[in-house]
């Protein structure tokens, strides 16, 4: 038996559990020559998830109505009439929400569970760890001894971007929601500073407080309200990483912000909009990079695990209200 | 006798005549060895210079109250004891808004009103024309087939950039303020369109018009609602030269726009800050360019000359109201 989930209407504002639709189909799944049968192990959900549920144009085309969501998935092969790929192989890839699925192999990557965690490859080994590691270094061009800002510091992406900072010699500061949240940057992530975005009193002045040389590099996961006060203590030659937008994904209407392009030319400074899949050819070396740290213990991660095929349209969309800690992973 | 403008209050807003001090000297200057004397002949009003009029961080420290203003000025050496430099040379560089000054002749640079007049190496041949190239080629660079919005297109940098990218090859769509200087930007310089934005029912639709195939290239010199308008038309991987901001340069409370984030990151874009002293070592290929261009006839210029050094104050207000068409200079 196969269950799916579909998009059912484009969310207006939060997205809700009525915008999906589950499916059941109790046919048995049959593959062909060159085809691969799989059973969903791990299923990533992702805020950017969001910008394909509309249909405003974007870098990749809008979920069509009615049509199985698709996200970053791991999964077991449980047939195969494909050479590539044996029975009890684990792959990852773009794949639909479905518990069970036919593949062709193709844009899929063999993962191995003895290497590290499986759940590792949809964050800190995967598009999670390759977002933060690139956007970082191709726009960013960090160098020891300056300062960086990361805004939703404790999310998947964030979490990394601020390691990776602290291990190339930066002073780090992690903007986050909440006092537990700010306790585990510095904690577990080595962050140097955390800001409650939700107690602090002016965001602007604790961020200057805490770089007291002026922002060099700001790791931009959110918009809003928190990017404005960052601009406000940027560097000349500062670099602008926008990796993400969370705090504007559920706007119904043009969201409005204090205008960047004052800031930008009184401080020559570069705001560049950051998508992993041009990057492509950086994975390997960057993938290569990431294991290394991780095998060495100095990178670390968080994950949310929730369990159940069925609550994968609420772990989504309680990535809005900040609930997760790291990535967001549900387990099937 | 000498007479002087000083800054004498930070503007508050929109600038006036009342924030400027004329002062009178009629002792004879005179100079040690190594110096110069300098009559001034042009000078240069612009509007960054509002920036620096302000005590606000920048890129360049603010002026100082109750000291003379400083801008780009052509003078005549009138006496020398420098061996660079011999009685009835022409310089051109950052000077004081005086009559006569003395200088040691750091950072002067010689011109030669035969070649080209000497109002060019203010405009052109100068700083306007260095940053409409070197903004044009290092940030946006250009490629034959692309399409590129100019705003503030009838003014003395884009009028230029526009010019610059047809040689290029690019659909060249300027944004200006009166049907005049629509009419000036399609017969004078070659733009392929124009919008006015003070008749346009509808810029972003009107940009949208003019660039069926999306906006590639923003050279970005007014901010503000008419920016807002040509965000919604980028490209994936557009880039966004943000050059000037004049439209909030008078802004006494922190200026809002649509939020840029969401288009950036969606269009994988790239928006910075220029300013052209960041790019010194490119200047003389730059003016080599831009020469060989001028006297080729491929390159055009305007410029508004008003008459007068009493009347320095009143020209460098009246670019708020763009009263200028292209490069606005007084001749003393």
């Amino acid at each position: 038996m196969t269950n799916t989930i579909l998009l059912k209407s484009r969310p207006e504002g939060k997205p809700t559990v009525s915008n999906f639709e589950f499916v059941k189909d109790n046919s048995e799944l049959e593959i062909n020559d060159g085809e691969i049968l799989l059973e969903t192990a791990y299923v990533s959900v992702d805020p950017y998830l969001r910008g394909r549920m509309s249909d405003a144009k974007s870098y990749i085309p809008p979920f069509e109505l009615n049509k199985p969501v698709q996200s970053g998935v791991v999964a077991k092969v449980t047939a195969s009439k494909n050479d590539n790929f044996k029975n009890g192989d684990y792959v990852s890839g773009m794949l639909a929400w479905k518990t069970h699925q036919v593949s062709n192999g193709e844009g899929l990557l063999k993962v191995d569970g003895s290497q590290a965690p499986l759940s590792t490859y949809l964050g800190v080994l995967g598009m999670t760890g390759l977002t933060a590691y690139l956007g970082l270094n191709q726009i960013g061009k960090p160098v020891a001894g300056e300062t960086i800002v990361v805004s939703g510091a404790a999310g998947a992406v964030g979490s990394v971007v601020g390691q990776i900072a602290k291990i190339i010699g930066l002073n780090v500061i992690g903007i986050a929601g909440t006092d537990e949240k700010i306790k585990m940057l510095k904690t577990k992530f080595g962050f140097d500073a955390g800001i409650n975005y939700n107690t602090s009193k002016d965001i602007k002045a604790d961020i200057a407080k805490a770089a007291p040389n002026g922002v060099d590099i700001y790791f931009d996961n959110v918009g809003g309200p928190i990017s404005d006060a960052v601009l406000f203590n940027i560097n000349r030659l500062a670099r602008i990483i926008i990796c993400g937008a969370i705090s504007v994904y559920n706007s119904t209407e043009t969201p409005m912000s204090v205008s960047v392009q004052p800031f930008l030319v009184k401080n020559s400074a570069l705001m560049q909009g950051f998508i992993v899949s041009n990057y492509a050819e950086k994975f390997p070396e960057a993938i290569q990079q990431l294991s290394a740290w991780l095998s060495e213990g100095k990178l670390t991660y968080t994950e949310t695990i929730v369990e159940g095929f069925e609550n994968i349209p609420n772990a989504f969309i309680d990535l809005f209200e900040g609930k997760n800690k790291g990535k967001m992973i549900v387990k099937i």
